[in-house]
């Protein structure tokens, strides 16, 4: 790192396997107002009376899918899940793959359901409990379960807008699964990374990533036994973490309890260095796991076998800056934070 | 389109040159703060004597790289480029591709420039008159054709943050010239659908494009007989805006002031119809123009002659959705706004 000289000269970062590259700017976060802080940005709080997500207001959303019943009683659930109101795909018709034109359609069929993750308003992910959270952990598995077997879907996906600037709309602790009908462009770009990696090696990606990062150190924030949680080298953004499982496997919703509950217990880690050190910024956080096999005859080369080919991992995105015109002509990142003084920082938090 | 139906079905569509899947999902604009307002997010607005940008305060930013004066004599300057006190990259040193272990790292060559588009602090791009447009149009030609004289650089593009929605730090009208050492992804994207196009048919894919929307209409704003604006069948973001030029060319510097005169005309009317019917809103510009050629020894598979396989355009992003999780976790892109609804909308309103 260059904090001593007068200049800290910016880098264009490879990512090996999302296949972007960052630029890390130092000098930008210099700027005044270079981070985006939540005062400015205020987000309308809800009562309980208010969010349509509480538990004193079922009535105001669909019949729910799945529920947590509350070991204490003291709620009428602890977890729901519930079809989104107004969602992105319908569950109901099939999946029609047309032409217009020079144009291509495919009819808006998937799911997309809410993880209503408490039955109060006012906690956000930094208040959760360690089992807090591997409750909502195992909630998630069997979503993911249950909607593979529905041979429609292309790709499912778990991820969590928490707070205005991450793009929530309600303020009460929620996240979502959406099932696609098509492979996402980024996660057949990760396989495409993964495979053409394993198939010259012989050995994982992220396994040979994880090798190597923990042999340099810097940019590792906090290791035990199952996980690793790093800044990674080509972050697109700042205090961007990975966690990756340790052991190799491709899918999350294959994890056991056990696993899980050493899961929470990162993410509980992580969650509370983020927010001591950058006082609870808005996130993104997304769980990547493998898409589910399409038959080798439809697609040959979008078939592979998944299990030596992914490795399953979660990404958190703090959102302490705006994405801007550069990023979205460019598809580059712009980061004004080297992940090694991101990680060097977060590893000196205390989060118990 | 199917506004009355009950439910409006959503769709996936493909965006053949940018190759990114939209959902177009008319039901998620029904959702209660589904977009944006600006007013919840305020920006401080800046007096002439506090922006940085102002004409009184030239000693704050460094000496310019390039003045126009102002025919009026009423300031010092009418337009005024500036190298970035806070750069994305810095135009010294020779460019350095090195590995890092299993990474790879170019090292931060480039140019980051600040156009400042108006002496005064007030006006916004909706303020600008036709001339004024023209003036910066020129500049930005200028600007690209010089930098494109450093043969280091790979990419040169022009973007506008209008706006602290869109990413704008500072409340003064400008917008950014960066050069890039690399090729953004997003640009060889472009070329290579472009190329493969052209490849099998020997005719340009945004000719084609052009040539089934002006049969189709439905997605056409404007034109004359020199630009089209258009919403684009997988739009990103509601009521983006393609400004597309009909006359096939591959770069926006070697315009004509003929041609960049009925560009400002173009823009002006496509930001007046964005100003009235979305109450001015924040957005990101951005001029798409070919890359420089790259000589065919160092990368064979990046060269092709550019004059047939890239055509140049302008993109215009209003920013009155968040992007959230779902786009950054799957690379797809979600929409409230069916592009035929935006493009009905917009054709009516009166830019004059």
């Amino acid at each position: 790192m260059s904090q001593d000289q007068e200049f800290s000269p910016s880098e264009m970062r490879w990512d090996p396997v999302y296949r972007t590259w960052s630029i890390i700017a130092p000098e930008r976060g210099k700027r005044p107002g270079s981070f985006l802080r939540k005062e400015d940005f205020p987000q309308k709080k809800l009562s309980d009376e208010e969010s349509p997500f509480s538990y004193l207001n079922d009535h105001a959303t669909p019949p729910p899918i799945l529920k947590i019943s509350d070991p204490e009683g003291k709620y009428p659930w602890k977890i729901k899940v519930i079809p989104n109101k107004y969602p992105v795909l319908r569950v109901e018709g099939i999946i029609e793959r047309s032409a217009e034109g020079l144009y291509d359609i495919i009819s808006g069929v998937g799911a997309h359901e809410v993880v209503i993750e408490h039955p109060r308003s006012e906690p956000t992910s930094y208040d959760l409990s360690v089992n807090e959270i591997l409750e909502i952990l195992k909630v998630y598995r069997e979503r993911i379960l249950d909607l593979k077997k529905d041979i429609r879907f292309r790709y499912i996906m778990v991820f969590k807008n928490e707070g205005n600037l991450a793009g929530a709309t309600i303020a009460h602790l929620h996240s979502q699964i959406v099932a696609l009908p098509e492979r996402p462009l980024q996660i057949q770009t990760l396989l495409n990374s993964m495979r053409e990696h394993f198939d010259r090696k012989e050995r994982c990606l992220y396994c040979d990533i994880l090798s190597e990062e923990r042999k340099i150190g810097k940019r590792i924030v906090f290791e035990d036994e199952n996980f690793v949680i790093l800044c990674p080298f080509a972050s697109q953004y700042p205090f961007e973490l990975l966690i990756l499982p340790i052991e190799h496997n491709h899918a999350f919703e294959f994890q056991s309890d056990r696993l899980l509950y050493a899961l929470a217990l990162t993410l509980h880690n992580a969650l509370a260095r983020l927010g001591k050190s950058l006082d609870r910024p808005h996130f993104n956080l997304a769980i990547i796991t493998a898409p589910p096999a399409i038959p080798k005859l439809t697609r040959p080369h979008y078939w592979s076998s998944l299990k030596e080919d992914f490795h399953w991992h979660l990404r958190i995105l703090p959102r302490i800056v705006f994405q801007a015109g550069f990023e979205w002509g460019s598809g580059i990142y712009l980061n004004p934070v080297p992940p090694e003084e991101a990680a060097a920082h977060l590893k000196e938090i205390n989060p118990y």
